[in-house]
């Protein structure tokens, strides 16, 4: 059956588009919602095997900041994004003085959407080296932040996972920040939502692959995963403007009950055939972006890149040269 | 009403999934379908103003060659794509010994989907300077070919058509050829399919603004365009989902005769605010495309390019550094 | 006879490496200094014909401002450049309100080091259009900029004058701005240094084609042309180096006439031979640049555009989006 | 003492400008020129540790293609360069079915003529991966290819040989491949030479760092280096002018034998300060380079990809996507 692809937890089938108190209702999970003025911060908590179950997430938490501001006034918005990433960002990371912190940038260079990962870390100030070459010249505040850009398995013919766990044999960080770009089913996400969780992150998974995850157990260290939606999937489209169709169609009461049947089975059984029709010549993804998404991924990964600087350099970005 | 948004001339409404036979009833419009082993081409012929009046484009000839396998495997089609390309190239711009071309790349080079026109323009073998330079030295077969790139009105604030003209006045070319990106109706045509006419362009039409056209008219010599789908915007591929949907629904032979009404009501009324509710909340365009368009307009560039290179130069890229 | 290329009037041979009291003797020049904190401000103005003849520049004012601070800590010193620029930027225009503004990025986008000019016009608030499309929303502040990169003969075919000559008689600018890469003499000069003048520019003039000036004459406006040394050619490097070497030598003071006679020799004769010797096996330009100057020429194209943002649009920049 | 930067064991000062009979009385080396029509090719094996002493050079093979054509007529050299270096590259690897093989592109990919390395391994047929995912479809010919660009320290914050030993601990490859850009003493040989070793290399050696080299020892796997020159220090340039000045006033045969002693000095300890004094100012890296550096990179990356792609594959180059 079609189902829409999603990488954010708010975008799980069983909270998606749902009411605050029926969320509530969800066994194992645990779901809150801040409004502030310019952006609205979701925390959602996997507690057991039942909220994993529930919504397909792994025990961990998520936090996604939704701030459509970013896209309508970047000037204005992009600092304010910044400093409350930072702040969520301190609070998962916990971080003791001094902790080696890798940041890996996931995603293809060569392909625009999926580039958010290798630019952040094109952007980081990364100190790592120096706490070898000129140790005694470094500001209390600073932590060693190393940062590697591993591309993908087309690109280098080795598992993405197979260079991070070699890399972070050798460099043996405290704990790893993966920056990723992700599917979302809702076009106004794309890069104006952008979820932290604790849980690691397994690379293009949204694709579908089964690959190794990067996470705690196979790194030995904690994995933050920060992820932005770029994408929507086209089927994604396609599938939610059948589904209000079907739904705009059976409110209309004068229709007999025979409509009803008639749509019934549209939904369950035609439609994704329907969609794979309209879709499928063409040979691999296809996606529905903003015109604009070379910009709009730049911006961005300022935001992000901001973020993790001051998270892990303690508000000093000094060095850095974003 | 919802209109697809197409620039070719095969995808006008009166012809779009039409048989030949149906088409040929068309009045003032001559069309001819050659099928090859490797591709296909498509001769419109638009012979007066019924035929304009008929499928919406001037008077004039379209051509549009169609290689699948331009994707599948490019090494191998796109030789034979280029000299298809410049074979039909040769045929309409019929110059004589020494005619000045001028090429023309249309589009945004910040917007990847949008870059096709400078990017072609980039590996063209320009030859007008050695006229004057080195005129001793130049091979019998050469053309003198100059080549710009106007950018957009965003990025230069100057109308497209005033940066052409202006040029066209101090170069006074004998013919442009103008390289765009168009939009598509069909996902499978892009990148894969070629339309070439003789009627000029207007930059930026496929989006719906008011322009002056790149024409004989306003710039003195022939104009040639060459187009290539890089994009389908949303609204079309939610719409043509929704087309098959309720198709497929009528054809439904124990539905009632309510059904068949309120798929009435669906078709004319419903359909476009539909799609609206679910592509607006996004500012701006959005298309649908494949993941890996960067490659792809790298691939098909080079293929124009290299059409354009040998018909204004009879045959020889010596002098060509794409 | 070797002649160390450079486009800065502080560097015309009557008064490089000069004292200010020595340059004052030079008729038809006006020579002054002001040292501030952080730069330094030279005014040379070109008076007469007898001014022209001493120093080889067209009549005309020739401001230079020097920042060494701009490398050692560009985020310091960057902003405090930037309005340095737009204030005598500002003298020079003398703009009223309304006046079109063209600015021209001179320079070849495909040569890191000559892309300076290309790289500030894509980081222009241009505004021309909107006085068009949405002339109610501009603030007052605002005024219409264009701007565009004509490339360079190689990439066109055509003559940037040309080129520049045709959009100027479509736009019909009140004053262009042309933004160029230079040479300097000095490789501590590279990039710290930003001349202004008032006297329009010929593009490529550096390397010694005779071409087409853009300036008032020609275009019918206004040209102030602002540049940044970003190479020293690797000939004027060699050259010095044997200066400072023969100096030292006829310093020595145990050296007997004969010796004399023999670096009056070198002086004179076998200097540019020398030079040849060395460097002419390389077909085409040789350059003497940092290795980091991809990066460097981010920094100060970034610098330019910033001061002629603030300059145009009186202090505004909120259209920016550099 | 001034000491020219050049990472090619044919200009080691033992050899550089000798003639083949003085070189073959070095002991501890062996030296052989084959002069063909369009490349010559020079092998010099360091075959114990006096001959390590007397070049400078670790014990081992060198080899190096020299192409002058390369620059001159891209298009009829580069060809018959790929297959040189491929055919050079078949003996020193000496492969056995099935082997994997690694490639390094080592280098700065931010800095343009510090890029090669990441430049030739983007061109890359990877393959590896395919052994994996589809085993069954591979042509006999094909070797497990994999390939990394691990960046330079001041990206990364971790040492480039630490990334390798990271990554190679997990593939475990048969041999690997290090690509790099070099430093030259001749300007000529910019981009138009290629040497081969089979010795490792230290990744920014001509920086003068002491770092971690890649070779056996370290990695587990035979170290095959592949290198251009892309630059020539500024220093060494200078200090090569001067020499021959030198060398000129001291044949003039009417000199007294008090310049003789002057010059003397001049050679031992006057010309490295002097050298010092023209280009010290700058702060970091200074350069020679061609203007045309950013294409000269990337042709002669085509070059050794193809040399490569050919070696590794056995001629077969279909999966090959450069």
């Amino acid at each position: 059956m079609f189902s829409p692809r999603s990488d954010l937890a708010i975008e799980a089938a069983a909270i998606f588009n749902k009411s605050e108190s029926d969320i509530k209702n969800i066994e194992g999970i645990e779901y809150k919602t801040e409004k502030h003025d310019n952006y609205t911060l979701t925390r959602v908590k996997v507690l057991n095997s039942k909220g994993e179950e529930a919504i397909g997430k792994k025990i961990g938490t998520y936090i996604t900041v939704e701030c459509p501001k970013i896209r309508e006034n970047y000037d204005e918005a992009s600092e304010e994004v910044s400093r409350v990433l930072s702040d969520e960002l301190k609070k998962l990371m916990n971080l003791e003085k001094i902790s080696t912190v890798l940041a890996v940038g996931l995603g293809n260079w060569n392909v625009t959407p999926d580039a958010l990962g290798p630019k952040v870390v094109s952007k980081l100030a990364v100190t790592r080296h120096l706490f070898q070459y000129i140790p005694d010249k470094i500001p209390g505040e600073i932590q060693p932040l190393c940062a590697i850009s591993p591309g993908v398995l087309g690109i280098t013919g080795i598992e993405t996972g197979e260079i991070v766990k070699g890399i972070c044999d050798k460099v043996k960080p405290d704990l790893i920040i993966a920056i990723d770009a992700l599917a979302s089913r809702k076009i106004e996400r794309i890069s104006t939502s952008i979820q932290i969780s604790d849980t690691g992150i397994t690379p293009g998974s949204g694709i579908g692959n089964k690959r190794r995850g990067l996470d705690m157990e196979y790194l030995g260290a904690k994995v933050i995963a920060i992820g932005v939606p770029t994408v929507v999937d086209a089927a994604t489209v396609a599938n939610d403007t059948i589904e209000i169709l079907c739904e705009n169609i059976k409110k209309s009461k004068d229709l007999s009950k025979d409509i009803g049947k008639a749509l019934e089975i549209t939904d369950n059984e035609l439609r994704y055939p329907l969609i794979k029709e309209v879709l499928n010549p063409f040979v691999g993804d296809l996606i529905v972006t903003p015109k604009e998404v070379d910009e709009i991924i730049d911006d961005v990964s300022k935001i992000i890149a901001n973020g993790i600087n001051m998270a892990v350099h303690n508000g000093t970005s000094n060095l850095c040269n974003a």
